[in-house]
C-alpha cells in the first residue's frame, strides 16, 4: 500500500516520501555501487524486483528529479539510466543504511575495509563517491572501482 | 505490500528490509527529535499513522530489536517505548535523509543550524545526538533538547 504525499513537510517525513519505498535506493544502489543503467540489469538484480513494478519506479524517479535517461552510445534502442545531483544526494543516507546494516547483520557482504573508510571520514567518502559516480564509476564494479582506493 | 524478507545480504537491502517501511523510521524520528515515547504520542504525530498499523508496527520494532519498552514511572498502566542501541544508530540514516530533505523541499521545517551542524562535523553530530536521546533527551523538545546546543 503507497502512502499519499504530502502529509508533512517534516524533513524525515519528505525524504520517505520521495525515496521510502525500498526499490527507489536499491535502484540508487544498483548505480552507485555496481554501475547498472539499464532496465535489465535493474531487473536481474539479487532481489527480484517485478518488471511492471521496476517499469512504474523508474518513471516515478524521473518525475521526481531523481533519474535521468539517456540512449545508449553502442545501441541506440537501449535506454540507459543516470542519477542527477538530486539522485546522487542520496548516496549518504545510503551509506548509512549500509553502514548500519554492516554492523547488524552477521551475514552482511559489505566490503569491511569500505565501511571503515566511510566511518572514518564520511563527508571526504561521500563527496569523493559522489564525484566518481557522477562520472560513470561505480563504488564496487567496472574497470575503475572506486573500492580500489579504499584498498590499495 | 510487504516485501518478503531474507531477499538478499546487500547492506543497503537489509536495512530496507527492518526499516524501509516508512512507519518505522517515523516513530524512531517521534524519539530522537521530539522525545515522544507513548503509543498516544505516536498517534498523534501529523503524518496520522492508523492506529492497527502502529500498534503491528511497535511490536515489529520490538521483534527487530530497535524497541525497548517500559512502565511508565507516573502511571505504571502506561508503556513508554525507547530506542535501544540498535535502534539508536538509525540516527545517522534518519539524518542523512533529513539534510537531503532540507536541500530539496522548498517548504522543509527543517532548522538550518541543525542541518549545517550535521553537515560540518558528522560523525561528532550522531554521536553527540545519540548520547543525548539515550539519556532521554530530544533534539527539539522537552526541558533541554540538543538544539540549545547548536544555537547558542
Amino acid at each position: 500500500m503507497k502512502r499519499p504525499r504530502g502529509k508533512s513537510h517534516c524533513p524525515v517525513n519528505f525524504a520517505l516520501e520521495v525515496f521510502g519505498d525500498p526499490w527507489t535506493l536499491l535502484i540508487v544502489r544498483d548505480i552507485v555501487m555496481w554501475g547498472r543503467h539499464s532496465y535489465h540489469e535493474f531487473a536481474s538484480s539479487s532481489e527480484g524486483i517485478a518488471t511492471n513494478v521496476l517499469a512504474a519506479r523508474l518513471e516515478q524517479m524521473k518525475n521526481d528529479g531523481l533519474l535521468h535517461q539517456e540512449a545508449s552510445q553502442n545501441d541506440r534502442r537501449q535506454t540507459r539510466y543516470y542519477l542527477t545531483e538530486k539522485g546522487l544526494d542520496l548516496i549518504p543516507p545510503m551509506l548509512e543504511m549500509a553502514t548500519w546494516s554492516s554492523r547488524y547483520d552477521d551475514q552482511t557482504i559489505a566490503p569491511p575495509e569500505f565501511v571503515r573508510a566511510v566511518v572514518d571520514d564520511r563527508s571526504k567518502m561521500y563527496e569523493s563517491i559522489k564525484a566518481h559516480v557522477r562520472n560513470n564509476g561505480a563504488v564496487l564494479d567496472g574497470d575503475d572501482p572506486f573500492i580500489k582506493y579504499i584498498t590499495k
